[in-house]
C-alpha cells in the first residue's frame, strides 16, 4: 500500500493543486460558478477512485457530493465528511503568491484551502483510491462532501434529516482540524461552538459634516466602540448577563491533565510577534483558546476608510462579532442573550440592529470509543508516537448535528498545524502532512474493522 | 446690476453645472487629472470675467488659481479665497443621482461640491463678472482659489509666505460656510480648529483563526474599540489629559446671547431622525457644536467586512479620528496630547501607531471691523434682515494662517444651509442661495469701499 502511495505522490499532489486553482469561496456569490465546478471536480475524482453511486445532491444552496463503496453489509461503515468550499481570501495583498495559484515552496503547498479543507478532504479521496487499487479496503465507506461549511453548513442539516437511510453507518470520519506538531500528533477530542452575529448601529439618518454636527449628535462609530468595549470587563470576562451560566467548568485534575501538553509561551508569543498574550484572568493560554468561551470582533467598518482625511460623521457603523462556546452553552441561548444585551446597552441616541448568522454547538468526543482507539493506533503506526487527545478552540458545528440526527460520534483525525494560517493570507499545508494523512487514514480503516469485530 | 444677474441666471447656473461635472476629489490620487482640469476651468472663467494676470500658480500639490483686477491703487483690495476641490463622494450608493452628474431638482442643485465649495466659490466669479460688465466694481480684487482645502490646504501656507507682495490687500473674503436659514441670514464670526489623526493597532503578526486563537491573543479590533471608548467619560467629556487646559470658556452673558439664535431641538432631532441628541454634559446642542471641542471617529476598519461570516482575528485595526478645537487650543498641542495619551493606553498585547494628518487652528473673527459691518449691510440689503453673527463648528484652518502670515482678517459670507449635506451623499445648494450670493457679494464691495473711505 505504501508503495502505491509513494509511486503516485506526484499525481496526488498535482490533482490537489488542480482543485486549489478553483476559487470556491462560498461566502461570496460572485464565486458561485467556481464553487459548483469544485463540486463537479470532487465528484469526478470519487468516480475515478472507484466509488459507486456518485452524485451531486442538490440543496437550497451548494450541492453535497455523495459517493459510496459498500463491500459487505456486515462490515462497519465509515462516513467521511469534508468540505470543498473555502474561506474568502482577502486581503489579497498580504499573500506572497496569489491564493488561487497554488505553489509548493519549502515543503508546503500555499493556497487558500490548501489545508482547510480541500487538502485534508482530498487525503480521504486518495486514501480511498489507494485502498481500492491495493485491495485493502476493510470497511464500507460513504462520502459526504459539502460546499457550505465556511458559511455555516446551512443546508447540511436538512440533507442529513432527509437522508437518514442513505447515511446509515457507524462513525463519522473528519479531517478538518489540526494536530500539535509533526512529532507530536494529536486527535481533537472537543470543539467549541459558535454564535455569530452582525450588528448595525445607526446614528443620524445621513452622513454629516463632523465640524457642523460633531459633539452634538451620537457618532455611531464611537457608540459602537463603546458598546463593544463594554462587552468585556477588566478581567476580560464577557459581561453579557448569564453568558457563563451553563459553562462546563473543568476540574483541577482535568486542567492539570491539559497542562501536560507541550506548550511554550515564549515560542507562542514569538511566532505571533506579541508583546504579551491577552485573555480571561485566571486561565492560561491553552485553556483560554479551548475550554473557555470567548467574544471576538471579526470585522468592523464605518465612515470614511479611503486615503486621506474626510471629516464625516457616518450615519451607520457595523461589526461582525462571534462568540466561541464551550460544552453546555448552546448557540441559540448565547445568540439570544447577546441580542437582548446588545439592544439593551444602546443609548437612546442610536438605533441598533442585531442580525444572527449561523451558529454551531460545542462538542466533546469520547476518547474511549472503538473509533477513537482505532484512530489513535493509526497515528501511532505512521508517526511512531501515540497521539495526545486535545480540546480545540475551533468549531465544526455539524459534529453536534451528526450526533443528534444520526446518533453517530465523529472521530477528528486532523493533520494540519496551527501555523498553517487557515483563514489567513498565505494558508498552507505541509506536503509531509498531506502524504502522512493519506498513509494514516487506511490504518484507521484497518484497525476500526479489526476492533469492531 | 440686478438686471444683468437675472438676464444671465441660466448661464450662471449652466457654467456651475459644467464645473460640478468634473470630479475634483483632492483626497484620492485617481482623480488627479480631474482636479487639474477644474483648476484650468476656473482660470478660463476668471479670464472671461475680466480678470488680469490670471495664472495657475504651481505648488508641491495642486495649483492655486490666481487672478486680479486692480482698478485704482488707492482703493481697498479684497482678496477672494475659495477652493475648487471637493470631498470624496462615497458611499456612491446613497446618492439619489450620481454625485458628478449634477441635476436641479426642487430648486436645489444636487452634486458633490454644489455648495462646498464650487457653488459658493463660483458666486464670486459671477459677482465679479457682473461688476465688471456693469461697471460697478468699487474695490481692487485678487482671487486665490486653491485645490487642496479638503486635504488640509497643505501647500497654501507656503504659497502665501512666498507671495506676500502679490497678496497685499485689506481683507480676505470667503464663502465656505453657511447661514442659519434663508429668512435668517447669518455671518460666521468664529470657527473651530482641527486635529486629525489616523491610528493603527496591531495584534498578532497575521490574521488568525478566531476558533484556534480566540480568547488567547489580543484582538486588535476589540482593543481599538476599548481605546476609543475610553476617550470619553460618562459625561461625554474627552479624557485626554490636558485636553481642556486652554479651552476658552464663554461667559454666562455670551452663552445667553448665543441662546437667542433660533433653534428647535425637536426639528433638529426630526431632521436627523434621532431618538435623542448626544454630547457633553452641561452644554446645549448649539454650544456643543460650536464653542466646545469634540472628538469623533470619522472612519474605522479592520477584519472581514465582506458578505457572510468569516471567523478571523485580524492582525490590524484602523481608525481615522478628528478633534474639533476651540479658541486657545492649538492643533499641534492637541495632536501631541492625543498621540501621547493614545500610545500610553495601549496594552502590552498590541502595538500602536498614531499618524497625524493636517491640522488647523480655531479662530474668532471680529464683528466690529469695517469688513464685517460692510458684509452685514450687504446681507441686510438683499435679504431685508440684519444677519446674526454665529460661531460655526466647522474649520477653515487657513483663516488663522491668513491672519498670522498676511495680518489680514477674514469675513465669512456663507450662503449655504446646514441641510445642504456637504460632505454627505446628496450634497446640494439652493438655486436661491446661489443667486442670492451673486447679488449680495457686489453689495459688500460697495459698502466696503464706502466705509473704508
Amino acid at each position: 500500500m505504501n508503495n502505491y502511495i509513494s509511486e503516485n505522490k506526484d499525481r496526488f499532489l498535482s490533482e490537489l493543486l488542480d482543485m486549489l486553482r478553483i476559487p470556491s469561496v462560498s461566502a461570496d456569490p460572485k464565486f458561485k460558478e467556481d464553487v459548483l465546478r469544485t463540486a463537479e471536480f470532487v465528484k469526478q475524482r470519487l468516480i475515478e477512485a472507484g466509488a459507486d453511486n456518485v452524485e451531486l445532491c442538490e440543496t437550497a444552496g451548494y450541492p453535497i457530493v455523495y459517493g459510496e463503496k459498500i463491500i459487505d453489509p456486515n462490515l462497519p461503515t465509515v462516513i467521511v465528511y469534508g468540505h470543498y468550499d473555502v474561506q474568502p481570501a482577502d486581503p489579497y495583498e498580504l499573500w506572497n503568491s496569489p491564493p488561487f495559484e497554488p505553489v509548493i515552496k519549502d515543503g508546503n503547498i500555499y493556497a487558500r484551502g490548501a489545508c482547510d479543507d480541500k487538502g485534508q478532504m482530498y487525503m480521504h479521496v486518495k486514501a480511498f483510491e489507494t485502498m481500492m487499487r491495493t485491495n485493502t479496503l476493510t470497511c464500507n465507506v460513504k462520502f459526504m462532501i459539502e460546499g457550505e461549511e465556511e458559511v455555516g453548513s446551512s443546508n447540511l442539516g436538512t440533507f442529513v434529516k432527509e437522508n437518514k437511510e442513505k447515511l446509515k453507518g457507524d462513525v463519522i470520519l473528519i479531517s478538518d482540524t489540526g494536530m500539535l506538531g509533526n512529532d507530536t500528533p494529536s486527535i481533537t477530542a472537543g470543539l467549541r461552538g459558535l454564535s455569530y452575529v452582525e450588528v448595525e448601529v445607526t446614528g443620524p439618518n445621513r452622513d454629516l459634516h463632523s465640524g457642523l454636527y460633531g459633539g452634538a449628535v451620537a457618532n455611531p462609530i464611537n457608540i459602537l466602540c463603546q458598546m463593544i468595549a463594554s462587552l468585556h470587563d477588566e478581567n476580560n470576562r464577557i459581561t453579557i448577563p448569564g453568558f457563563y451560566d451553563n459553562v462546563e467548568e473543568l476540574s483541577a485534575e482535568e486542567r492539570a491533565e491539559m497542562a501536560r501538553a507541550p506548550f511554550s509561551l515564549d515560542k507562542y508569543k514569538k511566532a505571533l510577534d506579541l508583546g504579551d498574550v491577552h485573555g480571561e484572568a485566571g486561565y492560561v493560554t491553552m485553556e483560554r483558546n479551548s475550554i473557555r468561551p470567548t467574544l471576538d470582533v471579526n470585522g468592523i467598518w464605518g465612515g470614511y476608510t479611503g486615503e486621506g482625511a474626510k471629516t464625516v460623521i457616518a450615519s451607520k457603523a457595523f461589526a461582525k462579532i462571534s462568540m466561541r462556546l464551550v460544552p453546555n452553552q448552546t448557540s441559540e441561548e448565547i445568540t439570544e442573550k447577546f441580542q437582548k444585551h446588545f439592544e439593551s446597552i444602546a443609548p437612546a441616541s442610536v438605533k441598533v440592529l442585531v442580525k444572527p448568522h449561523h451558529g454551531g454547538e460545542p462538542v466533546v468526543t469520547p476518547t474511549d470509543s472503538v473509533a477513537y482507539k482505532a484512530a489513535s493506533k493509526a497515528y501511532e503506526e505512521t508517526f511512531g508516537v501515540k497521539p495526545i487527545p486535545v480540546r480545540s478552540g475551533g468549531s465544526i458545528p455539524i459534529v453536534a448535528m451528526f450526533k443528534s440526527e444520526l446518533g453517530l460520534d465523529s472521530v477528528l483525525m486532523g493533520f494540519g498545524l496551527d501555523s498553517d494560517a487557515i483563514h489567513s493570507p498565505n494558508e498552507h499545508f505541509g506536503v509531509f502532512n498531506y502524504m502522512k494523512g493519506i498513509e494514516t487514514i487506511p490504518m484507521f480503516y484497518k484497525h476500526y474493522a479489526e476492533m469492531s469485530k
